[in-house]
């Protein structure tokens, strides 16, 4: 006891280092027939306070789960920093799961896939829900989203097809297209086909080559960042977005550092994404 | 089988990354009495060559065990991209346990206490043995000490004592100096009582105080980096010693970035101190 | 003129980068008897619009002149970038001559000296000139001053003074206090006298000391960031500020990173300044 | 006199930093036909030294001139500080001329040209010249060359076509390639003209996709850094010759970092080139 109070006064910050909580929920979905788990992050100031906060998305990759980005990516270390600093806003994290392995124990995505509707789930169960409960502001000039890999896509995607709900999008070592036929699995019955060809399906890259004025416009009205690293053999993706948004005058921020496809490169990419959804927020 | 083939497909680098791995020994200590583990990062070329690598002692913190710089600080992730890429050099990481939860349950930390003769330990048995086993270079050119906390004083107080030994010290949010008087245990069957003391006993402030001229030229021998957080109660310590040591003409880098006492901090250290050590090994 | 037509083919961004551009203007005081030039930095989007904007005032060093944060800081480089990729707010800069070269060719500081009442001068007749003329919003919130060595004590001071009036406060290798007696010149003829003992009379230092508890809450309404260079001689001014507001329960931030006295260190300061006084405006 | 004493008392770094001082020097080139001027910064250590150095090569963009590394990249105070710190090796850095307004008053470049055999100059002349009157090593192993715009294209077709005598290459904002046909000027008459035809028959991509598997494998004994801004009009080439290069199994780093085609982002991009250099340097 006298230890801990001892070591406690030895290495104190000269004040208590401000610090958020994680608190794990769930919601049961009617759209996916299953009890949906989500990490959400409350800044320190949540407790005391009756105000309302913006809010973040920040989304898992294949395989992964709604605990990897504070499990791998420690996101609660940075949040808290970052919020502390006023680098980052006061904010509410949100860290949906999107299949892993509480639910279906495959990879599910964030499209509508047959049977695993997982978009439909996203805008009309869980953000309305999570939005309501964890006090946020609820609108467009106060959410963003973001994530890696499947989750960089997921993000990316959302936004191109829901502008009018984000301000900002930050898309890590983003998938955002697949179009090489033959890595695609042939065989239905297994849930990864659906992953793969929804990817295809929603490809970011199509979406702004196919784009009318009218909808660039829409796409202008969010703040696009890509940030992939240069030995990640998805960069030639988020590159090639990025030059499509340029020509198409759409604003966009393209950064390669550098790196793999892993959470060295996550976790300091959510340096640079907190910064960049707090400074596009009440815009 | 079929999935996990796409995956790897799909999300490879270009490149496979080189990886290294880290491998966990054990050494029987007559001096302290005790089976002492230890991590050991082997870079990706180490099974593949005969050469010998130059070796970094990565120590842990105050209540920390060998286990801390992987498991809370990711330093295998650090090394392989920075190995990779050319800005740390191929080299050997002995993470050493000092005390912690496998020996004695108690904090013992680095130095030569009643019963725990951690020093001599330290280069009497741990550094022949490791440098030997896992072909390290094995002179002061090619050897330098890192740690966070207890390790910072740790590394730095090695380094003052054995210059010859060191060619670099990185010091983390080092733990320098233990002057005031109501914060130690009294109670002497306390251990941490004797863990307090020996950091007062060997108060690398004091040390430079008071260094003789040849105490100072062998100091200015070993390349000196203190790096500490703005709000951590012990970032006087950090700048006094650099203040001390520019004053006795005695090199020495310090840094304060954002941050308190916490692995956030130490893992963003870890990525400068794995080069500075790598551009002195050598010289 | 083919050859320019192809070069700019060649070299043009995908967009042309928004830029701001620099006037020179000047105001005749009263209060100083004199003519005083500044530059102003106008954000790209000055012309076109009627909108207020928050500002920045930027203060040069002893022997320096208001040029010298565009001509050696290369100032509007930073600016451009930062505002276009939104880490800087749309700003206005002022740059006010503080003595220098083209006034009373002597160094004169930022305080109330015999026959040169500087601080009167900028708040009674400088701040309300430019604020007017130039668009300013005008409040506390939307105002913030920054500058180097000379000019970080002066922003430090006019903070500690005017707490109402600034937002924020980011000082450089900052001259916060001058104490030692014998470096202080000792004729009062030399003007450099009035400027030594003014630094003397407004330490920075003392005035935490001496602040009551109204004052401290007072200061608490400024957000403070001192950063100086490791092997800056003045390095140990910001250390004992910081330390003295953490103590007072002050916010603070502090940096020490690597470098010397030199506009190597304050061009690189002032790219993380404008993004630290954009995120505090307006709160 | 007594004024000056006290400013140097005042704000002199603890220790006075190293510091290393330009030479303007010129050389008669039987080759060009001309006298061509050229900028050598020399280490703080190189007058009291007998050693022998490893060399830099820094060239200038088009229209630019030996002077604009000093005058528009502050060049000296870079590399002052990185090899202060360690960061960067005691090394000579050489910046010549390559046209510009003390020649021909025209933009003329690195390859051979009709009338400019500036190739034939810079390895036949220039760097015997240089490294002789300047102590340097003189070898692959402690020989670099980078540049920005057009000299980041020399400086990628040099080690490209001379791998033997280069251990690095950093090309910033590089100009690689010159394909399209609309945008050369077709009289022969203009200098520019053989300035973009001599980029266009001196592809650094098409170098790539046209080498053989000996080619490679030299070129893989260069290590090659590419970065470039992400509003740049020329990051595609970067791009496109980083991954041609991954393909082809030689190693290559990328970064894409926020900024346009100017002095800001060459100034920010040396303080990589001379610690990459210098990392590479004696292997």
């Amino acid at each position: 006891m006298k230890r801990i109070l001892i070591s406690l006064l030895l290495f104190l910050p000269v004040f208590s280092a401000q610090a958020g909580k994680i608190v794990t929920d769930s919601l049961s979905s009617k759209i996916l027939d299953a009890e949906v788990k989500f990490n959400v992050y409350l800044p320190n100031s949540f407790n005391d306070s009756e105000k309302t906060y913006p809010v973040v998305y920040l989304l898992h990759g294949l395989y992964g789960c709604y605990e990897d980005w504070q499990e791998k990516g420690r996101m609660k270390e940075v949040a808290d920093e970052l919020i502390a600093s006023g680098e980052a806003a006061d904010m509410i994290i949100v860290m949906p799961n999107a299949g892993g392995k509480d639910v279906h124990k495959v990879p599910n995505g964030y499209f509508n896939t047959p049977g695993w509707n997982y978009e439909d789930f996203f805008f009309q169960e869980l953000l309305p829900y999570v939005e309501a409960k964890y006090r946020c502001v609820g609108d467009k000039a106060h959410r963003a989203v973001m994530g890696l890999s499947m989750g960089g896509g997921g993000s990316t995607v959302y936004c191109q097809r829901h502008p009018d709900l984000f301000s900002s999008c930050y898309a890590m070592s983003a998938w955002l297209d697949q179009k090489v036929e033959d890595k695609a699995p042939e065989d239905p019955s297994d849930r990864f086909y659906y992953t793969v060809h929804s990817v295809r399906n929603h490809s970011a890259l199509d979406f702004v080559d196919n784009a009318d004025k009218e909808t660039l416009s829409k796409l202008d009205s969010v703040r696009w960042f890509f940030d992939c690293g240069d030995d990640d053999g998805l960069v030639t993706l988020s590159f090639q977005l990025h030059m499509k948004m340029k020509a198409a005058r759409v604003n966009s921020e393209l950064r390669v550092r550098n790196g793999v496809h892993n959470w060295e490169y996550w976790h300091l990419a959510l340096r640079e994404a907190l910064p960049f959804a707090s400074r596009n927020f009440g815009k």
